[in-house]
């Protein structure tokens, strides 16, 4: 088979040490599996402000849209905080979510048995928790026009941004939720305010539309975005899929990922419209951010990455047996005990970004 | 001094019975303390649209605006649900608080003694916490133009709902999220998507200005609003005073009010700009909602509604002494073991609704 084609973008922060570790697991799959990649690497983010002049230099978003997949690391930090909207660090992410067309943000919210204590919920509460939010990527408040800041007569200013959606941008998300579902337990949220908003009761009519024309055998249900971010909080195991539109998505997914109390464990994958041969462009990318207060100090946890390559493995390139390799040997790495700083408990032995990188290629 | 004028918008569901109690403890202070209130009594949501037509009445509006409080129950209900999106339930409730200008609403989260074990989240990450939330709650995407849903010449349809804030809008918010800091933990965090949204640009920068002209001895930092939806998971109590807009503080509120585990023990306040006498525009309500699966039972808990009374003694009638007098009322009765459904735990007294509002009008 050709060789696939990987581009790295480790960005800011951790992102370098946790995309070096993926980068381990890279050499070792193309000595040890029936699989070799092709791997390019990029900057994105501040690093690419600071070395090229622009958070996503045009060169990269292009080796991006000819890459089979593509591994981010995070973005951002407060070197570049000050620089104005359209500079700064974020825009380089948007501008690979938006050009490649990824409309489809999948998040797992997945307690790890080894790690329930992590959590700041009742282990009853959480114990075996496993959500999947599907976010809508590409539309919404995020891209919509007009939006700016105006000055009016009277010397205020004035900031728009404006929440649009199309029935086709509802429905591929919405199919996307669906079809995921069917693989899982079969139960769909859609998540909106359509009490208050009419882009709401946009999306609510469409994905109960397109649930009756084509996923009868799933079950949808439909919860107003405030409820559901209770609803996370008081039982978040009532919840199989969550489909919901780009800003709700970003808030209740980050609520669910803190539910289980380790954010540096947690993978997400960004899926565009299947191709020709079905192969969705997608980028990889762990949940947390670049963590600037520990960056270069071999503190960070490698394995959110780790888990988001496999996640590359098992969506892009349809290897889910080595997707299962990397996903067990991470299980194997915690039952013994080992832990990075941020999901470190009494009795376990804390180590480096290294040495977990390191004991999880062992185990592999 | 010249009677203290109430409305009473009970609503739908729940309401009523609560907001029964609620006249129980206003009966007593009529007889016992020095105020009295002249109560008159309206219909809102689904109890209005079934017997006036619309979810408020013009006649209603007016009343309100002239009441020195406005005290409600709750909206909503499964009955109205499929009615168009201008003639549901929660329209009355948005028309009051727009004419009525109610631009901040605050949201309190507290954790009583009591009740630590209600919550979802482990006892020492909640014990104590008490958040003041404070949402901008007459603009935003709430109220922007252009809204609605329209058909494009390809059969496909568009909703659109705007997002837009002024200076003036967010300053007024911000004044009273700093002023109420003052009288707390002198902490205010401020939350928006600045990464992502340009009215959260503006949002930061004007709460900042604020801050450096008129609030120095307040501590102000910010916060992206998905982060704050992790923080309050990860660690609520590092909260004082939360300040954000419309549609972010409808989910943060909920959030945060979740994490206490006993919503039917919130109270919020909507107020307006101070008049002559320092006087605000106000509606008080509970954070629960109309609960329909348990209305008319005589199981909902009346003390979310009676905290809410007591706010309104507190802000609106500055009779801080009698507010303190019911929420005492309220400490020794949960001390005391008795307990209506939603917040009972093993060992205590489960009550109904009439039984517990006698409870706390016995502590009075
Ligand atoms: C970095 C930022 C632009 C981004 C977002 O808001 O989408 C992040 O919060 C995320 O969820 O991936
Ligand atoms: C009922 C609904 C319109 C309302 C809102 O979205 O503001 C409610 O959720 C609230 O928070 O008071």
């Amino acid at each position: 088979a050709a060789n696939k084609k990987l581009l790295i973008l480790p960005g800011d922060g951790i992102g370098p040490e946790v995309m070096g570790q993926v980068q381990q697991v890279i050499n070792w799959m193309d000595k040890r599996r029936a699989v070799t990649f092709d791997v390019e690497t990029g900057l994105v983010g501040g690093a690419a402000i600071d070395a090229e002049g622009s958070p996503l230099a045009d060169a990269t978003m292009e080796k991006a849209s000819n890459a089979d997949a593509v591994l981010l690391g995070a973005v951002g930090g407060p070197k570049w905080d000050e620089l104005p909207f359209e500079q700064k660090p974020e825009r380089g992410l948007l501008r690979l979510r938006k050009e490649m067309e990824l409309y489809a943000n999948l998040r797992p919210a997945l307690v790890f048995d080894a790690l329930v204590e992590a959590s700041t919920l009742k282990p009853e509460v959480v114990k075996g928790l496993d959500i999947m939010i599907v976010r809508e990527l590409t539309g919404g408040i995020y891209f919509g026009e007009p939006r700016g800041i105006e000055d009016l007569p009277d010397g205020q200013r004035r900031g728009i941004n404006t929440q649009v959606y199309t029935t086709n941008e509802i429905r591929r998300v919405a199919a996307v939720a669906f079809e995921l579902a069917r693989k899982r337990g079969k139960r769909v949220t859609s998540c909106e305010k359509a009490n208050v908003m009419e882009s709401g009761v946009l999306w609510r009519q469409e994905v109960q539309k397109l649930h009756d024309e084509s996923f009868q055998d799933v079950a949808l249900s439909h919860m107003y975005a405030d409820n559901a971010a209770m609803q996370l909080v008081r039982n978040p195991k009532q919840f199989d899929v969550i489909v919901t539109d780009n800003l709700f998505g970003d808030i209740l997914s980050d609520e669910a990922a803190m539910l289980t109390g380790s954010l540096g464990m947690l993978p997400s994958a960004s899926l565009g419209d299947p191709d020709k041969h079905g192969r969705r462009q997608a980028l990889y990318e762990p949940v947390h951010g670049s963590a600037p207060d520990i960056a270069g100090q071999d503190l960070a946890n490698p394995i959110a990455s780790l888990l988001s390559f496999a996640m590359a493995l098992r969506y892009t390139f349809d290897l889910a047996e080595d997707a299962d390799l990397i996903e067990q040997a991470v299980q194997r790495v915690l039952a013994g005990g080992l832990r990075t700083a941020d999901i470190m408990s009494p009795g376990a032995a804390k180590v480096s970004t290294v040495t977990m990188g390191q004991a999880i290629l062992r185990q592999l």
